[in-house]
């Protein structure tokens, strides 16, 4: 009887048809333990597109989801700044909650939303997605096997392959720190088990032309101190012309593990001059194509009430937050408290 | 218009619900350009599990899929001795032809179906996964492109984990030339572009007791000579501890280009006596999960009459002809001509 | 006649018989373009043995050695302290001058020196070992050839196998910023061939008990803004169980260029759990081996006029500024301005 | 006492100054434990040029530093042919014996020797380089540990980087044989501790114009069948672009362990196309500079009576009969049985 029922799928409306909410739709499309009901989104090309290609149904407001008894889960992949109402609306609504990161755009409106949410009961989990990579929960398993003892420093390099386009990075000032490098403080608290203390970044913009015309930070640093002493640096790019630079290494008293890039191919090409191998997988989604499966598997473990490691709306919060004072920071030029 | 045909889906009946049977009708089912119909398979147990998991009806006999003219293609994941067969009602039925690895295991039988088969235009592809995999297709497209001039050398390492049952490996004596090393004598052509002419091979019982009572051969070094001078030495196991072990380095006039090996995970961990990686991938299922992907989308192009490059019954007659060679040098002692 | 001259050997009085006064003078003994003819050490135990292994005459004091003219160069490896005097007074007696690094402990003595230094012609140059090595200098050609465009940052990761005694780091309080990290300092400029503009830092202490009684910082990460806009972030410690870890990555806009670490063997080891190398190499002895023989071939080449990269007393002034100020910025918990 | 005559230097007499015999002379000379006493060489202007280098005696004839009986040890590097006369006299001179590989070329010449020497117990050794460097020894010591279980199967690569002048190799046809492959069958033997019982070959030209003009061998394959059944397999060319490709890899019942290729430099370069490394070191001298100098410390060891693994007479006659049974297999085609 059990058993029959951990293999009912669970029924789930996709918010959300862009770019990656696209793919998430496939993927949940696929799983064997989903059924993708509803694709929600404003845009009836997109949304058809979408629907038609995973078997679902268009609609274009949210609402006949939420009040729709059998949708038992949502998944939040709309934009950034919808998200924070998205999962106020389906709480309510009593849905089980994925959301991708970030929580919210307005640290305030966020606030509001982790306090309103403590009566809720049902997973309400954000998706940041590199907690969910083979290699980097494997580095964390082996952080919390005690294998190299005591943690002293954390060292998170985190480089995409290109600039998003100009107009998005005019909209978003200071977004590498709340776009990209949110990932990386979410990664450094994740794998210490430890929120951070304070934050000291610096930021720069190197790219000119045509990808940067209004020369917005495309390149940045943190240093976060901790409440156990650890110490981590992050290192983060809009640009790397070799691919998508992902590395974690924690460096503790009793050794040193590192969670390393992943090349297009495993050839290797012996020349006169140089030996060569491809250069890295190109960008998140191909260097992340397991995770975002795994992500959904997770997920599904979290709805039917086994344990699970996802990242909750704390989480989503506390890494924000950082961004946020990160940004602070990198602008006066002093660190700052982290309370 | 065109663009519309080439987006329709290709009707496709599996034949064969066993392990690999299971595995390609997941990979049938998802593929975005195949409708799987039927999946043929005389337990009706097997044959149920796998139709329901697809959508795909169960048939207990091929018959009825060869008969449907809407069926445009058979995929046949059968037991070996069945795929002569099998093939030569499908040429006769038209289909398009995928058939697994060995294309037979009767010489005499297959020599006179690569004779029938002259008259058939459809493809008719031999399922060599290896070929398919991302890291040796960029290797084979490094050596056509001469970055390492002509080749000289070959050499394949291709070790499985574990053996397979006692009674399996009791009832196909020498099977470690044609089960395994046959993949590795098809790889050599495809990557030398040129026959084999001579074989010497040994052959080793290393593993004792229960898990090869027969004390049939589980380890095999083969050498090959070839029309274009260059040699080739392949050396195989049924047995390395360490996971699946598949390599591929090829080394010419102008440098060398190695396939290499591809582990769990790109964990690395630095302790006090050593530094460490996880193993290898454990087998085939992970090691070649994207190959069997891509021999669908390969497998789709050459239906659609798009240029292919995929292994058809000569190829798969060849490297049967060099396993069984080899097999005889083994038993032998000395190298064998392979006219 | 110039081939004559330039093969005839330098003259050496070596200034210094502790641990790297004994390996330098080893070195220069077997030096094919150097006579060691003086090793002046107070110490007349340590001063005999060395002399003794390397055919050379022990002094206690190095007036003899600064008045003898056919000496036509004094390699300083005495302690850190005593380092500006020795210069000061080789200097005046016109030798040319190899002093380890730091070229002294008080800042202002040596700002002193510094501008005293001005009216002399001959060689003064600094022992920064690292610059020596075969890797690291390859690293600096690749940026200079402008093969990865212009550089945005600079990671350097510098950690000890074994803190010092503790009766040494209680002497020299913060020594981790002048005594190790200020080869890191002296890289980051050498690399990126400009100043320092800004320096941030944090200091640790985590290694309890006998090996750290006092609780002395022993671990530390620096932050340098530069002139050009890079920026450098260095992890460094006393303590890595693995070896010795000494790593320098350089960012820039058209790739990225790594000296990597040193493994003790190229020995891989597959077994069923893991894929085990040997650890790193120990410690500087074993990893700058072949750096501390360069260092001499560099230093004949610059005593015979012909051009080189040796750092001189300014490098030696700059690494030791940004050390001295990043040990206040540690501290104080705030950015310093390096002016 | 026992200390101090330990302490004691050995007095040598090198005999042969060409290219590998200064080599030697200038590590013998640097080596804290010999005394370089005479350089032996018929030329005047090669023996005067090491001698003088290494400040020993230039003699044109053994004789005297044979009938010297300060001089307790020979280390003979003159032409191959010459081997085995040089140590039947220094043997019956009572001399402790070096001899660089090969033991002689005259395999029944070879036999007399080997026998004559019986009655001798001073240590007579031969120079097989590979065995004293420290990866490759490495790898030894864990294949004795048991770490990979019983051995099973023997790959050896070993390629060197430009062929020997057409000269040399029109002098010496089959060369690769029992010039560069010898080492490669000392390794085997070494590693697996058992003798081979067959061997097959096979033997390739490649190289064409002014670098081999006589098409004389230039790639050659071998596999060696063994008393413990253990196979290996061999593959050696006399040109690699990409420097000198030398690699072990022994596979056992419990894992595998590889001695894998030393590169340039540590340093990856990171671009848009590809990830670079430099090539290997380019030949022998900079591979095995420190097996050179290893070789002399066990030589000492030997000598001083302490238990030493170096190879012997008999070692140096078994690798060259393999050797040219080797050449005979690959002439005949055939494989060829070693009694």
């Amino acid at each position: 009887m059990v058993e029959e029922m951990t293999n009912q799928k669970i029924t789930v409306a996709l918010i959300g048809a862009g770019f990656i909410g696209e793919l998430h739709a496939k993927n949940l499309a696929r799983h064997a333990d989903v059924a993708l009901k509803y694709v929600v989104e404003p845009s009836e090309a997109l949304g058809r597109k979408v629907a038609d290609a995973t078997g679902a149904r268009w609609l274009s407001d949210a609402a006949e989801a939420y009040e729709d008894s059998s949708v038992e889960a949502v998944w939040i992949a709309s934009p950034a700044n919808t998200h924070t109402d998205f999962i106020r609306r389906a709480a309510k609504a009593g849905k089980a909650i994925f959301c991708e990161k970030p929580v919210g755009m307005n640290m305030e409106d966020v606030d509001v939303l982790v306090s309103e949410l403590r009566e809720y009961k049902q997973p309400i989990l954000i998706g940041f997605n590199r907690r969910f990579d083979a290699s980097h929960a494997r580095l964390k398993e082996i952080v919390e096997s005690g294998a190299i003892g005591e943690v002293e420093m954390v060292s998170i390099t985190s480089r995409d392959p290109n600039p998003p386009p100009p107009a998005y990075m005019k909209a978003t000032p200071g977004g590498i720190f709340y776009d990209t490098m949110i990932h990386d403080f979410d990664i450094a608290r994740w794998v210490l088990g430890v929120e951070a203390t304070e934050v000291y970044a610096t930021a720069s913009s190197h790219i000119n032309g045509e990808l940067n015309p209004d020369r917005e930070y495309d390149a940045a640093t943190a240093t976060l101190k901790t409440t156990s002493g650890a110490v981590c640096q992050v290192s983060a790019s809009r640009r790397a012309v070799y691919g998508y630079d992902q590395r974690i290494e924690v460096f503790g008293s009793k050794g040193m593990v590192q969670s390393q890039n992943h090349g297009k191919t495993n050839v290797k090409v012996y020349g006169a001059d140089a030996i060569r191998t491809d250069p890295l997988k190109n960008f998140f989604i191909d260097r992340y194509a397991d995770a975002y499966v795994r992500e959904i598997d997770q997920f599904v473990g979290a709805v039917r009430g086994e344990t699970t490691n996802f990242p909750n709306v704390w989480d989503g919060r506390q890494a924000l937050h950082i961004s946020m004072e990160a940004l602070k920071s990198a602008r006066s030029g002093s660190p700052v408290s982290l309370k």
